[in-house]
């Protein structure tokens, strides 16, 4: 497989978004990334939504360009075929990401038996291992309180933290990969989604909004905190988004609208200086109450007309079919899509990694394996296990 | 400086969220990160919220653990001084970050004639270069049309966007970075925040969905998809999020808050298998009418009583200043917060990355530099100006 990380071999033992996203922007960079389930899936294997045939378009869609093994990792035996994968010799290879109870066989301390400079990734929900989840890691963030127009929470349907985190996994596996190869040690990384949350509200400055002013963001609805920005309705009854940090992009708005002699009256109206990004945010329902109209007496495709090209900051609100059907970035003229053929499910267009590289290039889209669609390949490749000792693995149970 | 990245050096030419992210997020493991701003600073500067004196809480926040360098990047002079610094021999440097447009003397082109093996990593709004905020690709994702309610769009407040893409950019630079130091070739990575924001719908599933099923995600309040989740009021007037992934989890709602004998009634009322995540969506609405009054009776105080070691997922949801006083995760007693020395704000609780490595350790929490406070030790150290040489570089305001 080509790509940038394409000698790189990690393994997976996860379910659900934050460690199968890690292993798979690996996996979508090149590296050989293992995915091993329980015989029969791991708990995320029938996760909605799903395909007529039952196939969960979930698991496929975050699982793609990786290896599936299934092996009965209940037993003695299924556990050190497991093991014996993850500690496998090789400088490419030792690397496990997980974020399942890592204890007992799987334990950093029982790995690092076989495989000295093993390297391990867990992740965990609260740092003293205790659960945690997107959910319930975002309730007490402060953004669910802080969206919509207040009274009572709103929770985004975005998985951030989930997100987050697997991007986090990913370059913590390459950060310690690459101390491996300089100094020779593993170690076990440890990241906990709540302090994925607790760093990026930190990283936001909210929370020294808190100590240093005793401020709480309250919920501003669409409105851009500090700066302007806001949702308009379209007269054929879309929704827009207008946003100016700059001051070219704030004098864009009026030029393209020709509403800049009444924009700028708002400043002297509502006493701020709309040339700073806080004056225009003092201003703000001054500017909305004249961009209204002007947005609310044209169509989608009649603001297109007048705002592109125009150096507005601007974008219409599309749901995930509009995404689909109208925006051509979402489409095969985009390079990180491709048409796939996906096992359960068919031809469908799916995505490699964002990223792209000017002489390693971009791995092209891979779809999703099959559940142990290469438990035999890997176990004969990596374990040099014979097809008829496959055989009586399979018959025992302990692969599949 | 400690830390597992601690021979890494990264110039970084930025402003706003993801690209100063991105490089905070390697300074936070060690690495050496220098950001080159403009005399009195980039757009990002003032960006609020704002401490008592003016200080940027959001730049302070988003550029801890930096050196800052100021250069006149408007003069030849000022631009042959960074150009210096990007492209200082060393096999641990030449390797850029940016989100600005970089054309001119900043272009890929033109800075690799000055070092060819230079790593430059560049984030864009569009992949055509065009310009897109978080604002505007998240207008177009598909999420503000899926959340809260329906009827009118509702944006996060999170930039979740910018995040992934900062956490994609850290990705990426150690990805090539580790391609060069085995084969010797640096080169461009890009990356687009539309496609970030595109690969993640797609990794979501919500793309296949659309294609396989015609089926667009409709807006479901703070319920969870396919699974059973959902906020509840408190007798006190706060709100908690409940959730179920596994069955373990579901039992111990029941056990836990002794309604067992009646959710279960929940299933055959709704023709739903409730030992299934699938199931328990269906019949969430029987489910909750059974919790509901359990939880409105209870305060929150009661509820964690209850609820607490008893395996249910659940958690408060916060205001940002709850969170800050309310939380103990976010305190002194977490290894991933100190309390730092910030210029122009003072004694606050600031964070490390949230990485944590058995063996290279954790970088403590560091403040942001003030603007331009590392100039003339960047210059001495790299580019081995003397003072007196700076002090000219200073009268023709070249330095600050």
């Amino acid at each position: 497989m080509p790509g940038i990380l394409s000698d790189l071999r990690i393994v997976e033992v996860s379910a659900f978004i934050a460690a199968p996203l890690g292993g798979m922007t690996l996996a979508q960079l090149g590296a050989e990334v293992i995915r091993i389930d329980p015989l029969g899936g791991n708990i995320d294997i029938g996760r909605w939504p799903l395909a007529p045939d039952g196939t969960s378009l979930y698991w496929a869609s975050l699982n793609k360009a990786k290896r599936s093994v299934c092996l009965a990792l209940n037993t003695p035996q299924g556990q050190e075929l497991a093991r014996a994968l993850i500690c496998a010799p090789g400088e490419n290879a030792g690397t496990l990401l997980t974020n399942l109870p890592a204890s007992g066989w799987m334990s950093f301390s029982a790995l690092s038996q076989h495989r000295a400079d093993l390297i391990m990734l867990r992740l965990t929900g609260n740092a003293d291992g205790s659960g945690a989840v997107d959910y319930t890691v975002n309730c007490a963030s402060g953004f669910p309180l802080a969206t919509g127009h207040g009274g009572a929470p709103v929770n985004h349907v975005l998985p951030a933290w989930d997100i987050a985190a697997g991007l986090y996994l990913a370059t913590g596996l390459l950060a310690a990969e690459r101390t491996r190869r300089r100094s020779g040690h593993g170690q076990e990384v440890t990241l906990a989604l709540s302090d994925v949350m607790l760093a990026t509200v930190a990283n936001l400055g909210y929370l020294a909004d808190v100590q240093v002013n005793n401020a709480v963001r309250p919920p501003l609805g669409n409105d851009l905190y500090g700066a302007f920005g806001r949702d308009f309705r379209t007269a054929d009854g879309r929704h827009i988004m207008l946003a100016a940090i700059s001051n070219r992009q704030w004098r864009a708005i009026g030029k393209a609208t020709g509403l800049a002699a009444r924009l700028a009256l708002g400043g002297p109206l509502m006493e701020a200086d709309l040339d700073t990004e806080g004056g225009r945010f003092a201003a703000r329902h001054a500017i909305c109450a004249v961009l209204e109209p002007w947005f609310a007496s044209r169509t989608l495709a009649e603001i297109r007309t007048a705002l592109d090209g125009s150096g507005v900051l601007w974008g219409p609100y599309q749901d995930f079919g509009q995404l689909v059907h109208e925006d051509p970035r979402c489409s095969l003229k985009n390079p990180i899509f491709a048409t796939i053929d996906q096992p359960g499910v068919g031809q469908i267009m799916a995505n490699t990694a964002p990223l792209g590289f000017s002489v390693d290039g971009r791995v092209p889209p891979q779809a999703a394996p099959r559940l142990g669609e290469d438990t035999e390949a890997v176990l004969s490749e990596i374990l040099l296990i014979s097809s008829l000792e496959y055989g009586r693995l399979r018959d025992q149970k302990l692969v599949a």
